[in-house]
């Protein structure tokens, strides 16, 4: 890999002494708010050096910043000011800041810079920044950096492209230490000294045998509280955890979730040792596929801010066309009913309050039942209790909002509107709760996201059963004629 | 703390070998299935022999798992199952498994064990992990489990739950290594292996000055890719993120994500060392910070479904009573028109359409929002630029939205009609946008979380705005009079 790399900034900073930084200076200082924010006062100075064109003072802004602030930074600039930021700060835009970035931000900087100046940033990271960098450039523009990039890191890149996207494949690191079963500690030692890479992080030795099978691994703390005769292989854990190269991203994240592992070894399909995970790469997937859950039930697609607007209303447009469906279809409801609304428009009055407050209730479970099934504690194992439970809590609800609109409704209207809603809310809120567990868990059975297509379906049926239980009853008790 | 501490497996496996584990064999093997969650067969043979009390095939089955895997198996089995299972394998259920299992499902099963046994676990456990367990307790019960415990353990659980829950002080661990500034390399070594606890793990010594402040940290795999004469104060990295003890977890959460740490120094307010936090548990709070946000906007509480029935339904029931409220705000705008809706039943069938594909539109934005704010993506600085993203993603919406529902009911109905809705739809839409941005933003400067109180209010805000809109238009047009 190239020589002129810049990854480790932490020892770069312990070279040159860097007397002033206070350790804490990162919260609550002259840049930070107390939540580690950057504050606005700060952003509207790099905005006005910007606009001034005063390359000095906003050099002087942003150098003390970490890698990682000047990424926020970048992201909080309008998307003009972005490129001439980076341009400004062109020795502090490091592979660092660049794998900070937002997708959708580091996309539209690369698209401003040549394929050389990519190549550059992409040799200065880890493997599996580098594949997420050049992954997300058009075809031809992956092409022309490729050929820019050395021989080395250009077969790493392109082993990794081979695996699918969001496999652990593309994101485990090359870069790892691996030795044979026959070394001890003090033999470990000495090989780490004499050919230890120490920009590149690692947390374990792995053991492997002759065929490049992981055999065990070693902590790092292990090998450091053990005196030097002893070997690695009656130190090392045998049980490890090891990621196949295909998995899928949320899996493997689940699994360093569960077994809470800090690092693991990738095998390939004949159980060589590819690569391996870190728990830093690891963190970022978690908190997205987390967060992704109340993006997908709301039909909200990425998701992120930073997504251009026409890629937002495409994905935000289907969803709501999707809905418009389901609307009409609870209209067609009403509409059936028409009759019954002409003679008494208080009907026409109350019906919303049922179908609402039912999409509510639907919505209440159906996101608990995702999260359960995300992270797998919904399991066909349990599913019939869960089943149960939410009805009883639905039941519970049900009666809860019955007595309240009811009463209010009785007093209202006439006693028996109140008994019409009261019944309608308790059979719309039952249906919730049972919809809310079996739609998802449905879809989960069908391999597709439960996230994603449940709650179109919910709310149908709580918006349709709404409207029918509270009009049909009202016709069944007389309040008025169909 | 207790010389019976049986924390680390990893230790006790290398120690008799266990030749018979595949180091494979986690995923799809006869217990998992290929997402690593127990099989349906696997937990209905443990059920059925617990139900045939046969003690040693409930044994046999268990023991080949990791105490991850135990912890999932308990959450699995019926609530009556879960204490005959603890009492059958009690030898295999070490603080690891109690660690792992879901907060409602070890406080029950603890509630069945005195308090020495529970001092017993407790002792088993890192601190941070022996708080968890103790500070769900009773009180009573807190005090005769303290009570049992070694005056260390104690101690340290004492100065633990001293500070507010959900901060760093509650759930760092007091076992970390922090040594003198004159030491080199090889004195770390040396101290290390004479006075290391391989049980605890650790992933950075940090390097403290006489008044025990720490100064800078070295990372283990620095340590051992370095000569033994180079001194720490030169290998150290001293630009670190220091927690202050009375952070909240989600601040430190996102401190360790923005910086990828894998362990951070704790300080207190005088700025000496008094704990370290590591990755591994700050996991489980990036997960569960990014995963509630879901919960939380649907009003589903802690939306954890092995909370007990009564609990999910007083969290449950308030939000539904909330929005209660607002259906019922929004009926009385429709009721405002009960004189139009009696001259033309249309209006009563097609008004839901408006409000309800409000309220996605202002759910789609209000939940892309509040990831922004919770990721710290959105503040000050660029809120203007968002709101004004929003709305021109919502006129998009809004336009595509309102001429296929215009057109279909100018076909359906008449063409004024179509005209009508088309128009109310895009206003409710475009006010979607607008408040699905700038309700959580509200709330987040008012300092109240943005994802707990927005929805009452944006769907307040689409409902009522939706039923104004179309029936106040229809009015405006001359379709029927108010």
């Amino acid at each position: 890999m190239a020589e002129d790399r810049i990854h480790d900034d932490d020892l770069a900073l312990a070279d040159h002494g860097e007397g002033e930084v206070r350790p804490d200076d990162r919260v609550n200082d002259e840049r930070h708010d107390q939540e580690n924010r950057l504050k606005p006062s700060f952003v509207s100075a790099v905005h006005d050096a910007l606009a001034a064109r005063d390359k000095g003072a906003v050099y002087d802004l942003v150098e003390p910043l970490h890698a990682a602030d000047i990424a926020d930074l970048i992201e909080l600039l309008e998307p003009r000011e972005r490129a001439q930021l980076a341009s400004t700060i062109s020795d502090l835009m490091t592979g660092d800041v660049v794998a900070e970035l937002n997708d959708y931000v580091r996309e539209d900087l690369m698209d401003t810079l040549s394929a050389q100046a990519v190549a550059v940033i992409a040799e200065q990271l880890d493997t599996d920044d580098a594949v997420q960098l050049i992954e997300d450039l058009d075809e031809a523009d992956q092409r022309a950096v490729m050929a820019e990039l050395e021989p080395e890191t250009r077969a790493a890149v392109s082993s990794a492209l081979a695996y699918p996207e969001e496999t652990a494949g593309r994101l485990m690191s090359r870069n790892f230490v691996a030795v044979p079963e026959h070394m001890s500690v003090g033999d470990l030692i000495d090989y780490l000294r004499e050919n230890g890479d120490i920009e590149h992080d690692f947390f374990e030795v792995f053991v492997i045998d002759e065929g490049h099978h992981p055999v065990g691994t070693c902590a790092l703390n292990w090998i450091l509280t053990t005196p030097r005769s002893v070997r690695l292989t009656d130190l090392m854990k045998r049980d490890q955890t090891l990621i196949p190269v295909t998995m899928d991203q949320e899996e493997a994240a689940l699994m360093f979730q569960k077994y809470a592992l800090i690092s693991a070894a990738v095998v390939d399909e004949s159980g060589r040792l590819v690569g391996q995970m870190t728990v830093d790469d690891i963190v970022h997937i978690i908190s997205e596929e987390a967060g992704e859950d109340a993006l997908l039930l709301s039909g909200a697609g990425d998701g992120d801010i930073n997504e251009p607007i026409r890629e937002a209303y495409t994905a935000r447009v289907r969803w709501l066309i999707a809905n418009l469906g389901t609307a009409v279809i609870a209209s067609s409801i009403i509409a059936l009913f028409g009759a019954a609304i002409e003679q008494l428009v208080a009907l026409a009055i109350l019906m919303p309050i049922v179908a609402s407050i039912g999409g509510n209730a639907g919505t209440q479970t159906m996101a608990v039942a995702v999260r359960a099934i995300a992270t797998n504690q919904l399991t066909r194992s349990n599913t019939r209790r869960i089943l149960w439970r939410e009805f009883r809590v639905a039941l519970l609800n049900g009666g809860t909002i019955a007595m309240l609109i009811g009463a209010a409704t009785g007093i209202l209207f006439t006693p028996m509107m109140g008994l019409v809603i009261g019944m309608a809310m308790i059979i719309n809120i039952a249906i919730a709760g049972i919809a809310g567990v079996a739609v998802p868990v449905i879809f989960e059975r069908l391999d597709q996201d439960p996230a994603v297509a449940s709650s179109v379906f919910v709310t149908m049926i709580t918006d349709s059963m709404g409207f029918f239980a509270f009009l049909g009853l009202a016709v069944a008790m007389g309040l008025a004629t169909f």
